[in-house]
This record gives structure tokens, sequence and C-alpha cells, in this order.
């Protein structure tokens, strides 16, 4: 196999493009522990979920078994639109780094959207459609995950209300803007629209807002508007099997050209690119047929995998999601203000805390600031821009490769880039002109939220 | 040759990349009239010309009979890091207008410059490095070529010195601080740095400048500063020659579907990207070896082509650079300030003018409200956000192909998709909320800077 041979990118052609999402679950010894009622403290049933989300995404969300699911000709029509994702060989970003690892990401920001996000809001968008349904809620932070899901309900004619966070709301008019383009209606969240926002609006006039409670006004109106089911971009097992695209279109273009990676890395919030990317690779490691290593990076100021507990808590802040058992800070734990990109939430997918539980991954914590200083030479060198939170999964990466110089070893490195920055602009600005921090929470703050999971556990 | 074999987006392999740039200006028979020294009304030579600009972009610039130049292997290389850019099937276009014909969009905006502007950046910096300049300088208006100059010049090590528009440099600050990201300084212009910056300032103390002033700063930083050279985005011979590569990636791709437009459609500024489509079509039509129509799109409120007249005239408001006859509205032209994206340059590639006064191109000019809603019903069904500018292609294309609904013409037509609209959203805000308008020159308009051309015509 010459060396020389594999090009700047590998694009597979449509031919290639997978037909099927792979789930994880199914290879998984220990499977990941199923959502709790809050009220019951028991399992949630199908019937329970489908009063919150589409029926087949339920089925999906439950299904622990079935490894393959097939792509509908639809969704992978609206797939042939932006995929498949180029996989970069980092020749560039090697030279620069003066090592003999060698270096490829997938890069999912080559849509509006500007992330991965896409490939799960598409799905999940379809299904509502078949079901009949109107439209669909969701909330939004930073505002990927609306984009994503604006894009694909504008193509499927499917009425699309978003909630944001309201600080973000003000702060970014272009993402908002950019939804509104896909026709979506945007909700500065808390908002007088709901039980939920007007208690909160009462109770702090002036808020700003923040993810947990944008997301139980989602919910809020979803559960009480005939025709419409909430949507969450991240976290949930659907979303994983969704995402699995990613790693399968990675492994089939390295299969192409006889390339087995070393190390796998991905940034990790609420683990939806991680447990995409990993899937197919982590599926040979599970059956024994080959090894990998694992590594989640998240933020110092967020460190659910490293510093949290694996213990059952709440997905939201306002307590009214189901509980999931997961690495969690509790979910009363925010990270400063001070943190500029995503990557804040508190917990983490239920099948990604099960597989690092048992040994199979292994987890780095990483400060913003030289998170920072990564993307920025990786823009550089790459010529593409990256979101703060896939500059997680650059340093990790660069961290190993110059490891890789330093002992000879000539490892190959794939690392996940899941999306771009130009909505990031903000951090970069407050990065050059000094005035990005580093915070790291200390024992007591941690101890304090977790103090606070339910009494479940 | 089968229709349903075509894929939605043709990506070429590197082998198949092209390795010479494509110069027009050899298979016409009457060339493009040479630059005018503005003091003596004779034609530029190349050593006065080198007193601004790089010794190899000056033999490029004068070269009227060469048909190919090599393109050199570290551009090459560069050009593989977001090259070969999409060739897309608008399938999903098409079946919203329920149209006949068949739809083709080279997309240039998978770079984080966001636009083609970059095949001529890299080029441009990469002759500058090879002379063993330290830098150069150059202006920039929205933004776009600012940007891909500096990602340019970041990858080759070398200084970038970008006088933005004060008025843009303000109200674009994520433009300014991407071009930052890249290692470039940007200054706002005017400017205390330079004596016609400070002389403007005197005069026009709270003035938002213009682009003609940032051209003046520009070369006075470059002829002044050792080491340095001015360099510049549209326009000139050597821009459209680097912009071939647009062309000829796509006709390499059509060809190998055995696929030949009947209509070929640019926006058209300054006519680097419409020159670089073109160029090979436009080559067999000189040669007689095949026809196309092609369609240059010019915003009714910066209308050159449909409105102006061929004549030498100034490229820039200081009245500092050459005189180049071209299609102009005189160069104290200035669209409304209502007018929300770039297309903004008065005048017009000498190549392009020389083509269209010789009948080889048609021009029509559209109104800015009717592009702005053609860019969004194209954003919900191609799922691209695309910039105001190539918006306009994006119109001109659907208009056509809306009369091939009328007529059952099953025409092929290709257009050019110049860059993404990421940093236009405060434009598409304003569309939104109906706070765009129209603006159509008056002939008096015209006149009055018209009447000001030069007296050498």
């Amino acid at each position: 196999m010459s060396e020389n041979k594999i090009p700047y990118k590998i694009y597979l052609s449509e031919e290639e493009m997978p037909r099927t999402w792979y789930n994880l679950r199914a290879d998984m010894k220990n499977k990941p522990a199923p959502l709790l009622n809050p009220g019951t403290g028991r399992p949630m049933t199908a019937e329970e979920l489908e009063g919150v989300f589409c029926k087949e995404l339920v089925a999906q969300e439950l299904d622990n078994d079935t490894p393959y699911f097939e792509i509908p000709g639809e969704i992978r029509d609206f797939y042939k639109m932006y995929r498949p994702s180029p996989l970069v060989r980092a020749y560039c970003l090697e030279e620069k780094l003066q090592t003999p690892a060698k270096i490829y990401y997938k890069f999912e920001g080559n849509n509006t959207s500007g992330s991965h996000k896409l490939n799960s809001a598409i799905a999940q968008a379809y299904y509502a459609k078949q079901q009949g349904l109107k439209g669909v809620t969701t909330e939004t932070g930073a505002g990927q995950w609306g984009t994503a899901l604006s894009m694909a309900c504008g193509y499927l004619g499917l009425d699309c209300k978003v909630f944001m966070v309201k600080c973000s709301y003000e702060q970014k008019p272009f993402r908002r803007e950019v939804m509104k383009v896909y026709g979506s209606s945007v909700t500065p969240s808390p908002s007088d629209t709901t039980n939920v926002g007007r208690k909160i609006l009462a109770e702090f006039p002036g808020t700003g807002g923040s993810l947990g409670c944008a997301i139980s006004e989602a919910v809020e109106t979803a559960v009480s508007t005939p025709g419409y089911r909430y949507v969450l971009g991240s976290v949930l097992n659907q979303v994983l099997l969704h995402q699995s695209v990613i790693g399968l279109e990675s492994k089939i273009a390295l299969d192409k050209y006889g390339v087995k990676p070393d190390i796998v890395i991905g940034c990790a919030g609420g683990g939806s690119n991680l447990g995409g990317l990993i899937a197919p690779f982590m599926g040979e490691k599970l059956r024994g047929e080959a090894d990998y290593r694992f590594i989640a990076v998240e933020p110092a100021s967020c460190p659910s995998f490293t510093r949290g507990r694996y213990a059952y808590d709440f997905c939201d802040t306002g307590m009214v999601c189901p509980l999931a058992k997961m690495y969690t800070l509790g979910s009363s734990f925010m990270p400063s203000a001070d943190h500029a990109g995503g990557l804040r939430f508190h917990g983490m997918s239920s099948v990604l805390s099960q597989l690092y539980a048992d040994g199979y991954m292994e987890a780095v914590s990483v400060k913003q600031t030289d998170v920072f200083r990564a993307a920025e030479e990786f823009a550089r060198v790459e010529g593409i821009l990256p979101a703060p939170e896939s500059s997680h999964a650059i340093l990790a990466a660069v961290n190993e490769a110059k490891r890789c110089r330093e002992t000879g070893e000539e490892k190959t490195i794939l690392f996940g880039l899941t999306g771009t920055g130009y909505f990031d602009l903000v951090a970069y600005e407050k990065f050059h002109s000094g005035e990005m921090h580093d915070f790291v929470p200390t024992e007591e703050d941690i101890a304090r939220s977790l103090a606070q999971l339910p009494e479940v556990n």
C-alpha cells in the first residue's frame, strides 16, 4: 500500500455511502441503563415516551438489539445534498508539527448549519413528517442544533418552533436569522408562551435564560400543542444511531486505502459526535475483531467524564425530562460564563457513559485557551476555521502527534472536526484580545451540584 | 448516456484536477485594450507595473498570447486543501421549480474565506513569496477578498496588510476577526498611516471610507514600503487567469458525464468569478468549436454592462491606478447605501468588456429584493445559504429554468455559486423585516459620473 497515493481529501461516491445506520448498543455486553420515569423511578415505557417523542424515534431509542437500521431513501437523498463529508488527510498539519504520525479528520462543517447536527436533524424531522405531524419543537443554546433542525424542517415543509436561550438570542442575531431564513419561529427563552416560562419570568424578571429552561419550554409546547413532538440534538441513543453515519463513512474511506487508525478522538458534550464517529470502530473492539484507543475530549470547565459521577440524573435543570444514567456533574452544574464554546451539558450520553465505565474509552479534559491556540494553528495550516467545540479534538490530536514526534512512532490518528467557527468569532476575538480566561471548577463546586442528584441512585 | 447516473455532487479526483490555468485572451481576436498610464496616456510597461505588482504577475497581466500557464506545484497542493469544489446537480431546485431544465452549479464557498477569491489569492501570494517579498497590501470592502488573501498569506508566512473600508470594518467585526486569525493586520480606511488617508481624514473627518480610498492607501503603502507589493482580487487579467480553475474543473466534470451546458451564468462585479467560470467554454466559442449562451448578471443598482459606457476610466476613485478600458459607470459612481451585497465596482474586467462589446456575451440586471427572494428559496431546497453576490446568478438561472417550464425545453444551465452568506446576515435580516429597498440609478445619476471620464477617450 503506497502512502503517497492517499489524496488530501477522500470523498466517497454516492454508491459507497452507507445505506444503514449502525446501532452500537447491539454489540455492547453491558447495555446502557434505561431512562427512568422521574415520578415512579421505573423504566420509561414506549407509550410514555411517545407523548413527547415521535413513535419511530422511540422505537430506535429503546432498541438495544438491532445492529443495523436502514436509512430511508428520502433521508439518503437529503444526505446526498451535503454528504459524503470529506475525510481529510492533514498533510499540512503533519508537516507543521514535524510528526511521523498520520493525521486524518472527518470534516462535518460543509453544510449551512455548519456542523454534524444535521445528520440527526433530518432523520428526526423525517420521522415526524412520516407520522403526519404538523411540526416539532426544540431548544437551542449556541444555535448549531436549532439551525440544523430548521434546515431539515424547511426542506420537508414541517413547522419548527425553536426556543433559544435568551442571552444567546440577543448575542447571536445571525444564528437566529439563519433559522428564520429556513422558516422557523425562534422564541427567546424564557418566554411568556409557556407556563414554565411565565413562572421563571415572574421569579427572575431579568434572566438571560438557560438551556434547562429552554428544554422545559420546548417540551411543554410539544405536549400541549396537537400535532407536535419534541426533538433533541444530542445525548439520546437515537441521536448516536443517526450520527453513526460519520463513523461509517470514515471507516469505508479508510478501508479503501487500507488504513487503520490507532487512535480515534472526538470532542464530547452530550456525545452526539463522539458516539457517531467511534461507532463502527468501537463495534469491532466490542466484538474483539480489532483494537483501537478512543479518547473523549471535554472542556476542563465542564468535565463530566473526568470529574463527574456515574449516576442517574435529570437531563434538564427544570427536572421534567426522564432520568438518565450517565457521567454527570449534577443537573444544577453551570460552567462559568467565561466558557466560550458549546460542550456545556452537565451529563453525557448513556451509551458512552457505559462504555467509559467498562473501560473501553479514555477521557481527557483541556483548557480553553489551549483549545483556541490549537484552533488558530489549525486554521492557518489546514484552511478551515474550526468551531471551538471541534477544536477540543484538534488539541488532543495535536498532543498525540507531538508525542509521536518524541517517540518516533508512526501512529495513525483520526479525529472528528465537527463544525466551523463562523458564528463563534466573538470568542475568537476574546482570545486575541487576551480577555479569555480558563475556568476550572473547584471540588466544592462539583460536590455542591452532585449533592442534588435524585434519590433513585 | 443515462441521466440518472449523474450524482448530486461531482467531485474530481486529485489526478483529474487541472494542471494549468487557461488564458482566454489567447483565443480572442480582438484583444482587451491595454492599461494606460494616467499621466502619459500611453500603455503601461512591465517596468512601470512592477513597481506596484509582483514581476511574475505583471508578466501574466500583459500576456495576451500564451493559452496555458502551468499551475505551480505548491499552488496545486494548496488547491488540494479546498478543491476540487463540488459541481452540484440541483435536483432539489429542479423539482421545486417543476422545470424540465437541468441545473448545475459550481460551488466555491466550501473554504473558510467563503468564496472563490481564494483561487487567485494563493496564486498572488505565492508569486510574491517567490520574488522574496516580505509582504503584500490590499484593500477589502465586504471582506471576502481580504479574508482569502489573509488565508493565503497565513499559509505561506507572508505579511499581509489589509485596508478595510471603515464602515465595513465597524459593521463587520467578524470578517475583521477572521483576517486576524490568519495573522493579517487590518486597518480601517481612511487611516492616518498614509498621506492619502490623512488628506481624506482632514477633508472629511467623519467619513466611513470607500473602496477607492482603501485602494489608494494600499497602493501607497505597497510602493513606499520596501519588500511589499500591492495585490487585487478582481478586474485584472491575471485574476481571471487564476479563476479559470473554476471553469476548467466544471468542464472536466461535465465532460465526464457527457453533459454540455446550453447556458452559462455568473454574477458580475469586477468579473473575477464570471471570467473564471466561462473561460474554457468561451474558448471553445471563440475557436468556433462549440456554442454557448453566456449571461452576466449584475445588480440593477450598479449596472456597468447594461447601462455603462465602454471607455477608458480610472479603476479607483483616488485616480492613482492605471486607466482601464471597460464598461463603466464612471469612477465617481456610488451605488446607493441600500445596496446590500458586493458587486459594487463601477467598472468591469477589460477581458469581459471586450467580449461583451463583440457580442459574445449577454448581460442582465436584477433587483436586490428579487435576488434575496431567490436566495432564500435556494437555501431551503439546496441547503446552502448563498452570498448575496452569488444569488444574482441563482435568480437568473431560476428565471431561465422557469422559461423552460413554459416552453418545455430541456436546457442545461450551469451557474456559478461563488460563496456563502454567513457574513451577510444583516442583509438577510433587512430583507426579512421588509427594510430592504430596491434602488435603480436615474439616467441623470449615471450621466453625472460618466461626465467625469478621463480625457484620453
